[in-house]
């Protein structure tokens, strides 16, 4: 029987979100369950399993699926373990050993970044791209590299933590969750954004409807909205959160010579208000003979769906 | 007829060194050219295949030699050509199929940090490591970065030009020979460590014995007798260098997860003055999880053979 399907796996310290996928890279059914609910991981699998019956049943049976693709906070493609995630119950387990079993069908697992990048070279823009990165701007700032087709892994299965490249230097950097200081995830994150429209409303006298908000709740919409408005703060904000993603990303180039590097997440839908400082800045800073060459470009995904795309992408080569 | 044999070319902008090499990575026999003393690049390929003919003779003939691997300035190991090289006569040649066309053996070219990478994989400290990073420190600062197994070239051909990172942002950062500031190279090179010297001693009145030198010509050398004399300037000459390299290395360590990062060149000389602050910085500024896990090691290649040995491992593959 021809294995027409795969399965794909978001999940998150709140849902999991699991959908079964086509090979045009529809989800033509999903399912989820929450995360949180089952402190045993035998019992959140069984609960997985029993979700993604109807889907299963969808497919034909489980003959006719080709594999399970996970994404999952610090997963390792290597050893397919949950390894040190702190936002769930189990930091530490073999998780695609314990799916395949279950399930009868081979799993292999990525963290989230590198399945955003898998899909999007499986389903999205980056069809046919041979090199390319991409940058997720969300909670955090996450990243899946491509080289040569394939994605980034390198020794130890971590490769591709951009977020925590150093983007600001010095004593006045910012801490970031991950214990260092300065990192490109503590400015260019929702929650940096955030804390740069926090630092920058209370530096300036000059007026910005965002001053009219609780300083400590300013989000990266009210940023959006602000600047949309005609505000001149809030454009100062992604100014400064831009040039300093698109000085970083300069770096990047100079590694891999990348032929586009995609963003994808929350802060993408800033739309040119986040990425025209990010092509001035990248410009200003690769070497001559990458200036104007390297394409910068928004995720083709759907943000709905892109997650349980990504993860199951993986899926066919499980 | 088994072909037992390789041609490694290094040219620089003065001397061409062409080396006869065989499976083992012994150089059995080489010959040298001037390189700017032919204006023609159709003169410089017969001198080469002139001088080329003992060595071609030793290894019995042109059916001996599997290949022949140049490292050349500028050169693009997709296209074969050499492309602004400003330091050579042609800047802009065909190199790799004049080569094939006049030997009757096919060429493959790189850059000349690339080679080293390649080398140190086929024949060096590198062999059977699928994940590492060569970075050269020598008048300027190249690298070669090898993932899977293999050297990484990019959507272009340039991949690999971590010198041209930059290590220190805002006013005062330097000016790099690129045209940008702040670059790795302008910092870390041996031209970087002789500027640093400078502006540390003019800057102190702390007793120092590079004091007595002609200050626009201090040498990363004359820096190492001094720190191996115990003096304490030079002692931070080589801190500050190191700290600026083993920051940006971390970055480095975040993109690729290398098992294992190589430094070659004539920095390297300095021993532990340069690597022991470039290790401390390493791991102060890399994620916890790959914290004191990151060999630096030295290229294990003699520096007279490696740039022909790193440029003769193409052959192999040509």
């Amino acid at each position: 029987m021809e294995k027409q399907y795969v399965l794909g796996l978001d999940m998150g310290g709140t849902n999991s979100v699991l959908g079964l996928v086509n090979k045009e890279g529809q989800v033509v059914a999903s399912a989820s369950i929450k995360t949180q609910s089952y402190p045993d991981i035998t019992d959140y699998i069984n609960a997985l399993y029993d979700a993604a019956q109807p889907l299963i049943q969808k497919a034909g049976g489980a003959d006719a699926i080709r594999g399970i693709g996970a994404g999952v906070p610090n997963g390792n493609y290597y050893t397919g373990m949950i390894d040190g995630a702190m936002n769930l119950p189990w930091p530490v387990v073999p998780f695609a050993k314990l799916m395949s079993e279950r399930f009868g069908i081979p799993c292999k697992l990525t963290n989230d970044a590198n399945a955003a990048a898998q899909g999007e070279m499986t389903y999205g823009a980056a069809r046919g791209m041979k090199n390319f990165i991409m940058i997720t701007l969300g909670t955090g700032v996450g990243s899946g590299i491509v080289i040569d087709g394939k994605v980034v892994y390198g020794h130890d299965g971590f490769a591709g933590e951009l977020g925590h490249t150093t983007a600001v230097r010095g004593e006045n950097a910012r801490p970031c969750n991950c214990g260092k200081k300065g990192c490109l995830e503590a400015y260019c994150s929702a929650t940096g954004v955030a804390r740069t429209a926090k630092e920058i409303v209370s530096a300036t006298d000059r007026p910005t409807q965002l001053r009219e908000l609780d300083i400590d709740h300013i989000t990266s919409y009210d940023v959006y909205k602000a600047a949309e408005a005609g505000d001149e703060v809030a454009k100062q904000i992604f100014d400064y959160t831009g040039t300093l993603l698109g000085q970083q990303m300069a770096d990047f180039v100079a590694f891999s010579a990348p032929e586009a590097i995609f963003l994808f997440g929350g802060l993408t839908k800033s739309g040119h208000w986040i990425i025209d400082p990010v092509v001035k800045a990248l410009n200003e800073n690769v070497l001559k003979l990458w200036r104007n060459k390297v394409k910068v470009l928004f995720s083709s995904l759907s943000e709905a769906d892109a997650a349980v795309l990504g993860a199951s992408s993986l899926g066919w080569e499980a």
